[in-house]
């Protein structure tokens, strides 16, 4: 399909965005990330303390999913990647993190940056040295906090729906997570990926952690209305496994009901599904129409029966979703 | 003279080597800096200590030095130069320290490298990242210790002989330092570094802290054997200004003696001089035959007042001499 291809944009965050990107990136060369700022732990946690900067890391490992496959992008991809091991101060810091948030001081970008602005020359200017084939920005302007409802959040009062803040807080409760919701609640939008949404031909959902990665950007009121106001198809990728924490027990078609629930105005053109580890296609498929689309199932998963997709499958999936 | 030119090898450190190559690579595409690698100050004596790994700052500055003029060199002598200033772990951290260092881990290089390989290829690498119009090498494969042979190290006793160890200490030291040594005493030296040398047209020593950046490479063994055996001609760049703590009332003959008593054998065919700070011209020619050279003065510093080298400036005076 490349060059060109359709103009797609991903959404997500983490290991899971890193998926679909390293996919899309060989689909087509139209492609734009827009990634989760929520991220409260980790190297991305202490400099979003220490700099008071957005959480540099999902955009950080979005970038490096778009690396190329010559030795230029797999060496970048991999020292943007290196984690520094030791017991000292730079223990755990993730170098790409480090190059993201030096550009941006250098750039002047920062919490109090204009929309866009700065924030987004700094990743355009990692995205060159990478020679990434694709574009990264943040979902919102500002460094975001995640509070999930949570049923359950103390396990001696499993019935009581209580608060819990912060992405690794909410990944971690022993609850279980009804929705999500956004500290500040109606922050700044990134104006550029408002542009891409309105101007894609498909949205991308998932995989990911899907409470605090891929719904996330539904509640970003201006994206939100982006995403629901845009011509573009919609797809949604479903993860190969639930995710101990967030969702423990849920089965693909409780995923699709919690983004119906999050986003009850949008619709939905096509989801994707590993076809070896959906238990009742009927009953997805069933689910999938409700929500005005139609089911895919393919084989995307890695051999390995790690609950990862394999590139070059999910790649192909795509390929035949934009094109059929 | 670009494109190609002759073949240059620059020795120094610090800011002194930076001038040399901001003013080289406009003279030449075929040039390589030899890197004092002895920094115990900084982000470098940080990362030293914490990763065990050679200390990077003299090869980043030397790196910064050899970025184009082109927005992308600018840009990334910008990232590499930045340093962040926080009161937390990052605190005055160089970016292209963290990114050099990284690649070094990436790569297998450390203090128990061998010689050369990973070291060299984590610099090259860089070098490739930032468009850098040379070579950057360190003077040897380990980390080194300067020591200083100093009288007066300790105003109450101003006529004792001691020694300093340290670069930090060497370059505070309120005695005089009368010379310098390595230690360890005769450390594995860089293959690429002797190779250059033996096959270069030009070795440029100077400007820079004298004891703590450009004599140090005459300490090194096998290094000094190379650069005494070369057929290359050998120019030395005079500094601007005696500094504070090295070289407090050294006069530029002082300058050339001291070089003289580090590495009696080696000889000198250009001694270049900024006309306007040169008390005693005849003074200084006479030196300057005495070890076997022409002096050459010419206007090479700032208009600012400072005691840098403008680099333009600095270009024409070498040009001139590796053209006469």
């Amino acid at each position: 399909m490349k060059p060109n291809g359709p103009k797609v944009v991903a959404l997500g965050g983490g290991h899971g965005l890193y998926a679909s990107l390293s996919a899309l990136r060989r689909v087509t060369d139209r492609l734009t990330a827009i990634v989760t700022v929520a991220d409260d732990g980790g190297s991305s946690g202490r400099l979003r303390r220490e700099l008071g900067v957005l959480p540099p890391g999902d955009l950080r490992m979005a970038l490096a999913a778009l690396c190329g496959d010559d030795v230029w992008g797999q060496t970048w991809r991999d020292v943007v990647q290196h984690r520094f091991r030791t017991q000292g101060d730079l223990r755990d810091h993730a170098v790409g993190n480090l190059l993201i948030v030096a550009l941006w001081e250098l750039l002047g970008a920062g919490a109090a940056d204009a929309p866009g602005g700065s924030t987004v020359a700094g990743l355009d200017w990692v995205g060159r040295l990478l020679g990434a084939h694709g574009r990264v920005l943040p979902m919102a302007a500002v460094p975001m906090d995640i509070v999930a409802e949570v049923r359950g959040a103390d396990p001696a009062r499993p019935d009581e729906i209580t608060h819990v803040k912060g992405q690794v807080a909410c990944a971690k409760t022993p609850g279980t997570v009804l929705g999500v919701s956004l500290v500040p609640a109606d922050p700044p939008a990134c104006p550029e990926a408002l542009a891409a949404v309105e101007d894609a031909d498909w949205i991308v959902f998932g995989p990911g952690s899907w409470f605090t990665s891929v719904l996330p950007h539904l509640k970003v009121p201006a994206l939100a209305r982006a995403l629901t106001a845009t011509r573009a198809r919609r797809a949604v990728a479903l993860n190969l496994a639930p995710q101990p924490g967030e969702t423990d027990d849920f089965s693909p078609q409780t995923h699709l009901e919690v983004l119906r629930a999050h986003a009850p105005d949008l619709s939905v053109d096509v989801v994707l599904a590993d076809d070896g580890v959906v238990d009742d296609p009927a009953a997805l498929d069933k689910a999938v129409q409700e929500i005005g689309g139609r089911l895919v199932l393919a084989d995307v998963a890695a051999d390995d029966g790690s609950p990862r997709h394999e590139p070059a499958r999910l790649a192909q999936a795509f390929y035949k979703i934009f094109t059929d």
